[in-house]
């Protein structure tokens, strides 16, 4: 039972969790970036966004290789073989990776090859992973399920945060409303309130949040200037032959660009993107 | 890759699927009722209560275990210690066993002790663990997730029909709304439009949907009324006393009360809900 | 400033309030039908429609002049043209006649040949209009708002009741959530809820809320299961040709067919349906 | 009936239509702010804000005198009293004023004293308002309805524009959703959106959108981060004695800070905010 103050709970304005995976470190201040295709689907494919990626200063890439589809007859993701590509990138680079799980098995599988685990929307109160998440030594990248409210969504990082994993970072990606025109609605102020609420990182992710290519850019910069720590970006070579949510990923052209508009809007709050020089390796 | 229809799909006016459990069928004319508490919290409780479903006519009791909460700090169900319990109803009485599981090893633990496996609202696209219960040979009772559109639902359902279970309970259980006096809106417009779409049968959770004990009586009427193959109902000897949803749960006297009001509203709808003499088994 | 409790609100289980109009009661046993097409489209249509409602035995008719549309671009209705039509079911019927108002003008045009006013969703907060009608002596039947909670739906009311008309007539019509696949969601809960706090008669529209002609029927059963004083539904004489919302539209035949399905879910629920006999009148 | 493209559909890139009162012109590089109480309370109060307003460089004020409330019971607003506020206000200063009508004779009362008209949420689809709206001279702030799509909200300034009047300011305020710990959800992509389907200007309402006092600062950010073209903010002498919507007023020194906090963020984007010099008068 619950003794005193939640683990999630911030205890004072200066009470911040900072969590580093790679080069990155979420919730100082600086705001890294989080970027790559909704799913693996090459190496060719993988190697190409890494290259870009470190080009551009963004030093965490997202590759996902379980994915969790509405219709068993879509793409599940290139699975296991998945692991052998998210193998290369890192010994090429050193890029974060970033990886959605959907089950005590992924965790398992994907422990090695990853720097933190993802949890998707659609698993946030996926309480028996989130236990087993809490028991690792990585970071773990929480996603606000498509209804969940602030303190549904605050609890299931306590699940995680109550097996000693402290290393929780929060990421809104938009719910669910009534408009067909977006995918989803993407809830800044709910951004604001958890940097009230909690110490611990929050991003934002503005590609599932709109579902619209041409919205990322401006939602992004929204999403700096209300106090995000942190982007996750779906970026792909090729845009319009992405296997999955093509709709909304943009090209790594336009990727570069909108990094470039967003380092006056991180200094407008004080705060810094990092830039190549900090993060350029050899690739 | 996807050929033809769905399976989930319906054909004809005709085409239905009949799931059964114990005495109970779900799908045809009988209309059969799951009641029993939130949680398992003892055995004299659950005796208690299979006496008495079996005085009323309720073929089906629930018995969760292991709890879904959204705080950690909630009680999680008893757990383990509960599957002896399952198995003392076994033996007493001929009511079918319907309890919730959260994960695969869940499933691989209850088996021997349920007879229909419950996916709450928060799993409903866990895949994994929809596939796993694809290739189980019981029943399993598929909660609408609080914020699904139905061909999320539908699809969820297609996870486990495509592993080769085709015993699968759809069950409306209220979705996420923006008025906080009643704890979710149950969507019975949705109930008819499934008996369109799908051979599945399709029931409905009206303590879940509306969070109040008084609501539920007027709301499984028209459940019934709506065209819905059965009801999953809270009830608990001492409702105040519940450990939890302690709102929503009705006494066995008020359970008793409103089977006998629903008879003639199924009976209005050329339905039938079983009645004692069927169900009758010495407990 | 308030004193004491809401003019809206029951006092005790008995506490209800009757509004009649022309034969009709809402609130007592009975449970009346209003029907009639979207938009009057012509005198021709109205005394169609007119001659079967009273052979079915539906004592009032719903007849909208002034539509209110989304669109400037889609037919706006009839406009005072259709007041001389409705003059003409007057004159031919003691059918009651149920059209709706959007502005105060429109009050004033239309009260001389109508016998109830009907406020729309978009305008249940439309607190000038709510106040004249609360200075007519006719009955309102006020829709709830689409994302309106019941405590703003009794509060519009209570702007009514405060100025001294006491004959309000709430009424249930969807609301909006986020599955494409129906056009509102029908909140029965809701019906249940407002029916234990106010003594106010409840009624349901079945034709907005599912947006759907298949789901109509079984909406409409669910409706008077659930404890609704009433139902107001669509139907033309060629739905397939109705200029607004053909979509929902019933055929005169189907109603005809669902009043006599209806009969004995009120008869399970402890209410009549008015009959043939009881409303028939030379036409 | 419609034809070709409807009147608020942006045509290029380049479509962007300006909408002037007094010294602020809504639409171009400048993003105005119009500032002010919820409610007119006295000369003395209005007057206080006026002298802030000036020094900060705010150029409209916001100035209800007939306010849309949920319950008849609460202040409605100081109503015909307020008129020669608002006059003495236009004698003071050049502040262009702006307040919300609710009727079509509270637009002929306020005409002489007002800048621009305020249309509420709850009277977004209030035709025959909006008609008579399109026949003024002056600028109209139509603020997005309650749960509204994007299309319904700009056929609602559609309404406005094809009677003639051109001075339409959409202005998003909030949508309503599921999470009681916000009063609304600010939809920020569907101000993105809106500028690339419309050439009207669109400004954001942080106050009703959060209905927390702490979060108007970052979300007020992440409108002009986006693209908003103004922001109305509501702000008080004395927030925690305001008669209506305490929670969500800053105080005119918060309004300050804000204003100051702005600047950089306009500036990230390639715009301006009005500052002290251009908009200073003699008060």
């Amino acid at each position: 039972m619950m003794t005193g103050t939640p683990l999630f709970q911030k205890n004072s304005d200066t009470h911040q969790t900072m969590v580093s995976m790679g080069k990155a470190t979420f919730g100082g201040g600086d705001i890294p970036i989080i970027a790559g295709p909704c799913s693996v689907e090459s190496e060719d494919q993988m190697t190409a966004v890494a290259k870009t990626l470190i080009q551009i200063g963004v030093p965490c890439i997202r590759a996902g290789i379980f994915k969790p589809r509405t219709s068993p007859y879509k793409f599940q993701g290139i699975g296991h073989d998945g692991l052998d590509i998210l193998q290369s990138i890192r010994e090429q680079s050193d890029l974060a990776i970033v990886s959605e799980v959907l089950s005590i098995e992924h965790v398992m599988l994907a422990s090695p090859y990853v720097d933190c685990f993802q949890v998707g929307a659609r698993n946030m109160q996926n309480f028996e992973l989130l236990k087993t998440l809490g028991r690792q030594e990585k970071p773990v990248l929480l996603k606000r399920g498509i209804a969940a409210t602030l303190e549904e969504f605050l609890m299931a990082a306590e699940y995680i945060l109550l097996e000693g994993n402290s290393q929780v970072i929060l990421c809104e990606r938009g719910i669910r409303s009534f408009d067909p025109q977006t995918r989803n609605v993407l809830d800044l102020g709910s951004v604001a309130l958890l940097k009230e609420l909690t110490h611990l990182p929050v991003i934002v992710d503005p590609s599932h949040a709109t579902g619209k290519r041409s919205l990322v850019g401006p939602v992004s910069k929204a999403a700096i200037a209300v106090g995000a720590d942190g982007l996750i970006i779906e970026a792909h070579p090729e845009p319009e032959k992405s296997i999955s949510d093509a709709d909304q990923a943009i090209s790594l052209l336009t990727l570069q660009g909108l990094h470039r508009e967003l380092i006056p809007i991180a200094t407008a709050v004080g705060r810094t993107l990092p830039t190549l020089e900090e993060v350029a390796v050899p690739c």
